[in-house]
């Protein structure tokens, strides 16, 4: 399929790239899904006079926002698991309720829901660990979304697979079912620590190198898993991982709560990444990470909303304001994670981490066209506009985003989803509070 | 003026009389200002035939939330003063930037904007304190808020006032010009122990008593508050207030980062109420407030989002979710803080810390009618929706309210102000581009 031309033509235009730098009176040039030309409007105007021309008054061009860690099937399971300590929340609620429901269907409803919450808000890529990541992918595709889907292994048997073996064998055919989209992208995701062997974790870093994958684990999110390691093998998770030689600069290290600072000396020579997910760590009361220490220490910090279940919202504006916010309150430095790295952790630093730097994350030539265009000045709530950056960072909410495109194709036009899209996800809307509410209750 | 009564149907009602039982099937009838009657739906439609029918569908009606803590006006200092330390943010930048421009046409204008935010934003009351509070409830009542305007004082000279008593003769003053108003109220807000003397906090104990209203202060909102006045005078300013007997009902403490537990203990006894601003208190780095233990000791725990300036937003759902977040990260107790007890922080508890428990708050008869319709099965981030309150708590959003009344008049309809209210609101926001941006720009 070949797309016209689209000239898009906003007040401001924001590239992120590993800058801040606002321009105006620029354009961007989309020819199918990618970034073809970024200039000063007239002359990409004069330039391309054949292109369809989006004029964005009143609103920043900007990238894609970028989810770093996500269970976007758990939309189903949201405010099914409030006010509860870990133990209970995990043991009593979740674990009962995903044993029951979470099948093919519940994994593909539950995605449709989340990637279409996302996009509206603006968030183009959300990096997803979970059970039939097939279902995940499809779900991502038919609303529209980029996405990189977890080859996901927790060494327990579930409804979708017994063991390690054939969890990597379904991740590994879910993979080759799609490698010709190219809004697909994969990860290695051994579940955690606690949940995955050592050999599982030896042939997933091969199976990551093999394929040239980022590997997205859960790693260091709470006091016990840290001591319970300890009492149990005499070595934290953290050297564990080392040992096994997974600290590197395909880790994504997905809440490290309890990293200390050598681990994060550690990270940042390495090059792995710390996925920060405030609200999920502050929810379940894992504690608060050390984000001004990691910073501080060189590491790549992203951000990431965990899933529904345990935030409850997939809310990157939301999400990105928390850790900074947060970062300042607990590391008494009101001047850490300033607004300007905020959103770089949320764009070009998130698509580092995913080893997709030559493909998303910032507004530059021969870069996949995931942008956003953002209203900054029609509503109370927007104003005033002192600092573009700041207003974005911390001021900027879901509710602002207006029109978002993925690979060159709008998928969010004046904040309602394109075309068959939106029917889809009326469906599966009507079918949650007519099938999937239902179901929870019954499970309890 | 007369209004033609408006019978409410919602799908759900939420009355918040200090419970969270959800209704189905009710209705709420409001009689010019008041809450006429609240009952089954097919019983109010007999009794009140003549009465003109909203009905609400997926929505739940509740009452219109309550910002316990605000400086409407710094409106216009939004994203002026970012990512710096507290002494940098006050005195390079915030004080400087006041002294220029806080005059009357400064705290009108901002505080419009602050008003028309905040009510699209479900905020139908706000407690405000801040210079010129005639402005303040003009404000206020061109944009159809309900306001707590504060006999403020600060004991140094500014554009406003040259020292004490003129502050004072000026809140009275302003009190006596909107007496008839019924959507205006007041508070004695003294500004802070330093910056306010001895007698000046006796004077305006007294005076609370004499016009029965609270008294608005802020107190130990950071560590230097404290200390330096240990250093000075060898008294904490807790111990100062209880000295001069203002640790009682009258009693908002604003922030109360820096309070151990002997004084909520003794806040708990006396009746005073804890205002928690958890964004500005981690923005400026001034730590995070004791909540878990406040609500563990009993105190009256209610949620401001202090002004635009430090903050940078006025979105109470936003604020009381972190909150609850806060409190359930820094305690280490997930079940602290739930969802019921938050939805009651912003509504009948925070009526409660306004001494106007008989007026807002709650939903029932006798009432003012103060009310929000809130969207909750529209959108994709709305779904599902296993438990009402926990949805509203932790997924509710702005962008969700749909319809807003305050003493009965709808100024809010499908998240549009009403009528001539969107046309100041209009005004004021191009002014802000055109006019006071540039101001802001140049004080540097």
């Amino acid at each position: 399929m070949t797309l016209p031309m689209q000239l898009l033509t906003p007040q401001w235009l924001l590239c992120l790239n590993h800058s801040t730098e606002v321009l105006e009176n620029h354009a961007v040039l989309i020819h199918n899904d990618v970034i073809e030309a970024v200039g000063p409007r007239d002359e990409l105007l004069n330039q391309f006079p054949q292109a369809m021309r989006v004029d964005l008054p009143g609103q920043v061009l900007m990238p894609g926002l970028i989810n770093c860690h996500s269970h976007a099937a758990m939309n189903l399971l949201r405010g099914a698991a409030d006010d509860l300590a870990l133990h209970d929340w995990l043991q009593t609620r979740i674990w009962p309720l995903e044993g029951e429901l979470a099948d093919a269907e519940f994994v593909y409803d539950g995605t449709v829901l989340a990637a279409a919450e996302m996009l509206q808000g603006g968030i183009t890529t959300f990096n997803d660990m979970y059970f039939y990541p097939d279902q995940v992918v499809q779900a991502a595709l038919d609303v529209g979304s980029r996405v990189f889907a977890g080859i996901t292994v927790i060494e327990f048997p579930t409804r979708y697979a017994a063991e390690a073996k054939q969890y990597i064998e379904l991740g590994i055919a879910a993979r080759d079912k799609f490698l010709n989209e190219k809004t697909v992208h994969w990860t290695v995701a051994p579940h955690a620590p606690y949940t995955v062997s050592d050999d599982t974790f030896s042939h997933m870093a091969m199976l990551a190198e093999e394929l040239d994958l980022p590997m997205h684990c859960h790693l260091h999110e709470t006091p016990s898993e840290v001591s319970d390691a300890v009492s149990r093998s005499g070595e934290r998770p953290f050297d564990r991982f080392e040992r096994l030689g997974l600290i590197n600069e395909r880790l994504m290290a997905i809440h490290g709560v309890h990293l200390n600072h050598q681990e994060l000396q550690t990270m940042a020579t390495k090059g792995a990444t710390l996925v920060h997910c405030p609200a999920s760590n502050l929810k379940l009361a894992s504690g608060i990470a050390p984000v001004a220490a990691a910073l501080k220490a060189g590491v790549n910090v992203v951000i990431g909303t965990d899933g529904a279940a345990s935030n409850n919202k997939l809310d990157l504006w939301e999400e990105g304001r928390l850790a900074s916010l947060l970062c300042k309150g607990a590391s008494g430095d009101a001047t850490a994670f300033p607004a300007g790295q905020l959103l770089m952790s949320m764009t070009c630093n998130a698509a580092k981490a995913l080893g997709a730097e030559h493909l998303i994350g910032r507004i530059t030539p021969g870069l996949q066209a995931d942008l956003i265009a953002v209203a900054v000045g029609e509503a109370a709530h927007q104003l005033p506009n002192h600092n573009l950056i700041s207003k974005l960072a911390y001021s900027g909410a879901s509710r602002d985003v207006r029109h978002v495109w993925v690979a060159g194709v709008q998928v969010v036009q004046s904040q309602q989803l394109v075309g068959q899209r939106a029917q889809l996800v009326g469906e599966i809307m009507r079918k949650t509070q007519r099938v999937w509410q239902t179901r929870v209750e019954k499970v309890g």
